[in-house]
């Protein structure tokens, strides 16, 4: 269990990264709360944050239940593609949000094999 | 297990369609990240979703803890509630927001009885 | 286990209250869904909701985890700190946002003690 345990960790060490950027960037830009807008580098830093905490949503629970149903290291390893998929796209996303489709992509594809596997996984143990 | 997993997985299954919606209006109206407004249709959408992770930060665990502390048989079935509930929910919110309210009280009906269910669940096993 | 499980359990009341707190905002300020900007108080209660959600995404899992490998005691003491931290966070972002520090580092140390608290955890049972 502890591999992919590890793997749910880095993950949201990540997103604590993205979260310290975010809030870096609101200071530089002078954005006062409750505003999250009125800067475009700060709004870049501000969605790449939020957009990590819709794909979170379903990448904790989905890689539990691959984990648990299908197989751990598959499930670890598509937890590092997600990993990898999500510093993607926040490298992008920050340059140029029009880039940010492939890490977007990386990261969603896993979150979708992680959930349809899990559920087929799950439904198979449960007949 | 398995029957609640099942709940869960299908709950996220249905956030899922929810981003996919968001994404496809993002594309049709022309909002270019990193902005979430500028376009009525696109922002219910957006607003759908959003919702729904305000939801589910509360539905996944509480579920889990209600099955586990309570009934799992009664957990699956509130969870079923709030799946119905979150698809009333979108489906008035995309056509007339002023309509949401009957899915988002379904919804969180199912998330408070499940949540103060668990609790009290809990703490009585502990006592 | 139900120590934990009963911290978990009151984290997300506490959030639920901040939801309800925003929706009666929202309310009295006469802020049309899907807008979530145009009132200075709505603005503030909802960003404290979100800002909690951005917190409850590392804070469940991490709990899980800190309490699984480290020590439940500890990891319940750090689910208090969060517990307080929120609180004071909501209640100096509600009368002036620039007071929000004290209470956000608050939940955020307790957050980062209980990640990477977890994670070495989870590493050193692995090897």
């Amino acid at each position: 269990m502890e591999l992919v345990v590890i793997v749910a960790a880095l993950a949201l060490l990540e997103y604590t990264v993205f979260l310290l950027l975010a809030g870096q960037a609101r200071g530089r830009a002078g954005v006062a709360a409750p505003a999250t807008v009125g800067d475009p580098r700060y709004e870049r830093h501000f969605r790449v944050q939020m957009n990590t905490i819709e794909q979170l949503v379903i990448f904790l629970p989905s890689l539990a239940m691959f984990a648990y149903y299908v197989s751990e290291p598959v499930a670890a390893g598509l937890g590092v593609v997600f990993i990898v998929g999500r510093a993607m796209y926040a490298r992008a996303y920050v340059t140029d949000p029009a880039r940010r489709g492939p890490g977007f992509g990386l990261t969603f594809l896993a979150n979708v094999v992680l959930l349809v596997g899990g559920l087929i996984g799950a439904a198979v143990r449960m007949l």
